[in-house]
């Protein structure tokens, strides 16, 4: 048998992480215990919020600590199980992190089904990016028919699943993302408004495309985007807040002036909700109600979803900077034991 | 029948209020129409929204007009009645404004019963304070038994209803005032925890006073006792946001640098709730029910209330600056027609 390529993290990145943050090695491939599977790596996520496992500032999850294998979920191969749930051969969605091989506890593992959309959306629209857009905008943002639903990143996975979402729930959708490419993917995806943050003039065409304001934003970003969404928030609108990806790699505090009164000035004036959650809260509670609407909305073809899934597990410290920066177009996968 | 003396808003005030921007005249009484009242104010009720009221910037409620008499609630004395509503004698609250007599519709009028408390309680602890800590407190606060309440201005009619309703809710309470005087009153009313904030060392006792934390703060103040509070708050913390007085007079933003985003940072990683509301949100669903447990916790002497009423309608411009700034001690109200 091969050995196990595992990329470790090697210090705390200050700002963007760079090559010398991480550390590569080969270890011989370990064996499952009782109730513990082995698994071969098809597909890694990389997701925005590794960036604050990377750190230890105080967050709701402890840091990956140093020389310890980076954290990340995986869609795998059970190549051996020491549990009576799993078999050779099986596909799962696990915690694997980023390497090629892994053992994890069985209970842990949940099976993932190729009959209703390739396995690797495990790890999006029908995995926590697309969890966290259901549950963030039907238990916080509740939108109601004919409110206006508002999102940036609304290419990647998180956003586009909620400006679709927002859309069978019959609400107006403004999609926010940036480039010329990903601005037409938003019309595609069924967006009524498609703006491109990058146009320099973003305050004043979301102005012009929000005559009634804005009821939901739902925050994956942070930074510019919520100045310039921020005056539009009707009175009651409501904010979940999943990611602030604009704000990851600051070294340091913007400056001033200090606008944090001025928020919750707005958010007094207007009588916002401004509530931010991470999607675990709500999952023993809308898992499956999730698993079974998005699975039926995919194939009525009433969600669409984008994947980049970019091959070799080595670069993937190169594609969490893209990933961090607006570089990838759809949901960021690295394929590591499967066909990119 | 005597004339009416009137104090109408002369310019926007920039900064604090000062004598200048309000005008003081005299003008007949009018009469009342069918459906109306004629009314003589025996108390007004000062209140930090007024500020809001004084200014043009968009907010939840039209400005008042120039030339037109300060808006505000008060308790009268019905001198004449064209409704069958109300007869001569009755006490009720109103909404009269700064003047000493005013012409209001009936169905505007609710009937304040003397034998529950002293009339003047309608504009404070059974009145728009009582049920802004009432509401915001249960409504969004919501507080568990043996979770950390803190709210500040704690003397203050808002405040002061939040710790205690917080306590027979089963809550710890921690308030924070202004001074050696009121933060031993604080303890008169049954806060588990009372600190000053001109200690100038908040931060740190307020870590030191929750040692679990800080599961619900009411937000009637901002600025400093804010940042001091933000460090404390738990996991799904919920912040009520009814006031901010500590900005009410500022007249450009704070320095930097910008905490805005560190603000939204901090909602995310907490899952914080922040809300912001105006009490006329919830009068329709519990403001019976406010009446009826107040009434009784007053009665029982579980809710304790302290009133701080002063002399002349023509001094109500510099009562009013005393309330931005710390200077009542206890519900502000003026005693118009009324002994103070």
């Amino acid at each position: 048998m091969t050995s196990n390529h595992r990329i470790l993290l090697k210090s705390r990145p200050v700002g963007a992480p760079t090559a010398e943050n991480f550390d590569h090695d080969e270890v011989p491939i370990s064996s499952p215990q009782d109730g513990e599977v082995l698994l071969r790596t098809l597909y890694l996520s990389l997701d925005p919020y590794m960036r604050g496992r990377m750190s230890d500032a105080k967050s709701y999850a402890a840091p990956v600590e140093i020389g310890q294998v980076m954290v990340g979920a995986t869609v795998s191969e059970v190549i051996d199980s020491k549990s009576p749930d799993f078999k050779q051969g099986d596909t799962v969605l696990g915690y694997g992190g980023w390497q090629e091989y892994s053992v994890e506890k069985a209970a842990h593992l949940r099976r993932v089904d190729p009959d209703i959309a390739p396995v690797s959306t495990a790890l999006g629209v029908l995995g926590m990016p697309g969890f966290t857009a259901y549950a963030g905008l039907l238990e916080i943002g509740q939108p109601e028919p004919g409110e206006t639903v508002a999102v940036a990143a609304a290419t990647g996975p998180v956003g586009s699943a909620v400006g679709q979402i927002a859309k069978i729930k019959g609400a107006r959708t403004v999609g926010i993302a940036g480039g010329e490419k990903k601005v037409a993917h938003l019309k595609e995806l069924g967006f009524d408004v498609a703006l491109d943050h990058r146009s320099g003039n973003l305050k004043e065409e979301l102005a012009e495309a929000t005559p009634d304001g804005i009821d939901v934003y739902f925050e994956n970003v942070g930074g510019d985007v919520f100045k310039a969404v921020l005056p539009r928030l009707n009175t009651f609108a409501r904010v979940p807040v999943c990611g602030l990806v604009a704000t990851y790699n600051q070294t340091e505090l913007p400056a001033g002036p200090d606008r944090s009164g001025q928020l919750m000035g707005a958010i007094l004036a207007k009588s916002l909700t401004v509530r931010g959650f991470i999607q675990t809260e709500f999952v023993g509670r809308l898992y499956e109600s999730f698993l079974s609407d998005m699975s039926e909305w995919i194939r009525d073809g009433r969600i669409q979803y984008r994947e980049d899934i970019r091959p070799g597990l080595e670069r993937a410290p190169v594609y969490f900077n893209d990933l961090l920066t607006g570089g990838n177009f759809g949901k960021m996968v690295v394929a590591v034991g499967a066909d990119s």
